[in-house]
């Protein structure tokens, strides 16, 4: 199959490889045109993955990508240019979004962003580094139009990355986005070193928070206790290399928002989708405490405050 | 309140240390009378948590305890001698089980063997090690006894340890038993280095397995998204301190399960749990392949092959 993954960050290059390995057609469109140059010159991304070894894949600008000839069109850019990107692509192949996020102007999911053609949503517990170093990893591709979800899955399934797929489009999505912001208020609890058990308790209220809000905008409730809910929530909580985690675990010690985006060097979609989330959240009536506080410590809080407020609230039925 | 805390293994001696931190009269009753006689002298339990200070806790051997005369009797020994223990106590006092097990002659849930007296269970993501040095944490008292459980909840809640009732005490039993054996398997892809998103993949399958044969026997879903379910499975599968999670790595790095519990020296409740939950299974005509496994290379299956198996199926629907 001829395939355009557009977005050279970690995630996109990772898949880029799966799907060289599984034989497909891969160029890999960075919206840099220095990083495509470099990716061609030396066989690796510049800047992320870099143990990925990118022999057999095509680096190119996004404008010189084939995206009016390929079967099948990636995109795994930031959430905040994605509109723009997936407006600009010519022709009419089908889409995969791969990003995990809201769009911050409008709060729409991504995958409605895309006009005109078929498009589906790879989302799961698919840290980069592991799936470069050949680890297995499972992940969830869903689709309204179910014939291009196979497609997909057919696409990219291999015995080291298992895909299942899922007609809860509206779930994946928002567990996908919503799964950051959650990570960030862990990674607050191991900047406090609160511990695992608090941490979990937190990382448990949390998926319940995304199921409440998710079920009113017409999502599932299995796919929060599937690999795209529970399971990429848990490796984006505890992995070390989980840069939302560790994003919220600066600004426990004490850095601001800009200051631990930078040092990570990624984009860090939880501070971007947080006000995002917590806007939808208010529209649909659904009471996100976590993400509340965490829009409340990103607009400058004392995150301790944070801490005993939720410890100190009344008991309750569960 | 006067509450005997009946066996002094490290989650009996923490709960007992928050029981008196909350102002009650406490009693902890080991089994073996030379530990209560070590406790009495030293402030410590010579075997567990040694950073819990035991001050103004008296400790007794079972027989001594002044169970009689108790207004509540926490049971937090081991899941094989839960059914002896029970039987035995004298008077008609409420129990409070801490043990996350099942019988392992009958398959039965441990608090249907508390006759005669009205009983509910703690449970939830709670780690003695950080219970002691004070960290926070929270957990769910269930009951068919309302009354019991809100009664429980006023025991030990604190702003440190917060406790929510719950009325689904086959859920959050049932939810206690098989987590154990999910992380051993959690354990074994430690001990393969598997990585995080494959792990996250098998812990989330592995939820929906506990929430299968949970339902069907009349269990609510929503205590698999909860504090018992999700949040002490993620504890005890992610924790370094994680018994049964160290077991299983143990096991898969090359030890046989008697010699991993030998190292690990507490009582790992999963290996006993493990083929229990497996014949609950078959009688319910529930599938649990993570279960399956576990059973199998604990006795005596090569782990590698359980996993070829696992990754190689067919891809399908979530």
């Amino acid at each position: 199959m001829r395939i355009v993954v557009v977005g050279a960050g970690s995630w996109g290059t990772a898949v880029a490889c799966l799907l060289r390995d599984n034989g497909h057609e891969v160029t890999l469109a960075a919206r840099d045109a220095a990083q495509a140059d470099a990716m061609n010159t030396t066989g690796r991304n510049p800047r992320y993955v870099q143990a990925a070894d990118l022999a057999g894949i095509v680096a190119a600008p996004i404008p010189d990508a084939p995206v009016v000839d390929a079967e099948l069109v990636v995109v795994a850019v930031p959430s905040r240019v994605f509109g723009d990107v997936v407006s600009e692509l010519p022709g009419d192949s089908p889409v995969v979004s791969l990003t995990k996020g809201l769009d911050p102007t409008t709060g729409a999911r991504l995958s409605t962003l895309v006009r005109n053609r078929p498009v589906a949503v790879l989302s799961g517990p698919t840290i980069a580094d592991e799936i470069v170093r050949g680890l297995p990893a499972a992940a969830v591709v869903a689709s309204d139009d179910l014939e291009l979800a196979v497609r997909v899955q057919v696409a990219v399934h291999s015995v080291l990355f298992r895909v299942y797929v899922s007609d809860d489009v509206v779930g994946v999505e928002l567990c996908a986005a919503a799964k950051n912001v959650i990570a960030l208020a862990a990674g607050g609890a191991d900047g406090l070193s609160l511990g695992d058990n608090s941490k979990a308790a937190l990382v448990a209220r949390g998926l319940a928070e995304m199921r409440r809000l998710a079920e009113s905008a017409g999502a599932r409730p299995d796919t929060f206790a599937g690999l795209a809910g529970m399971g990429d929530l848990i490796v984006t909580s505890w992995s070390p290399s989980g840069r939302n985690r560790r994003a919220g675990e600066l600004i426990a010690r004490g850095a601001k928002p800009d200051e631990a985006a930078a040092e990570i060097g990624m984009v860090v979609e939880g501070l971007t989708t947080a006000p995002v989330l917590r806007d939808l959240a208010h529209r649909l009536e659904i009471e996100v405490p976590i993400t509340e506080g965490v829009c409340a410590v990103l607009e400058g809080a004392p995150l301790t405050d944070l801490v005993t407020t939720l410890m100190s609230r009344a008991p309750t039925t569960e």
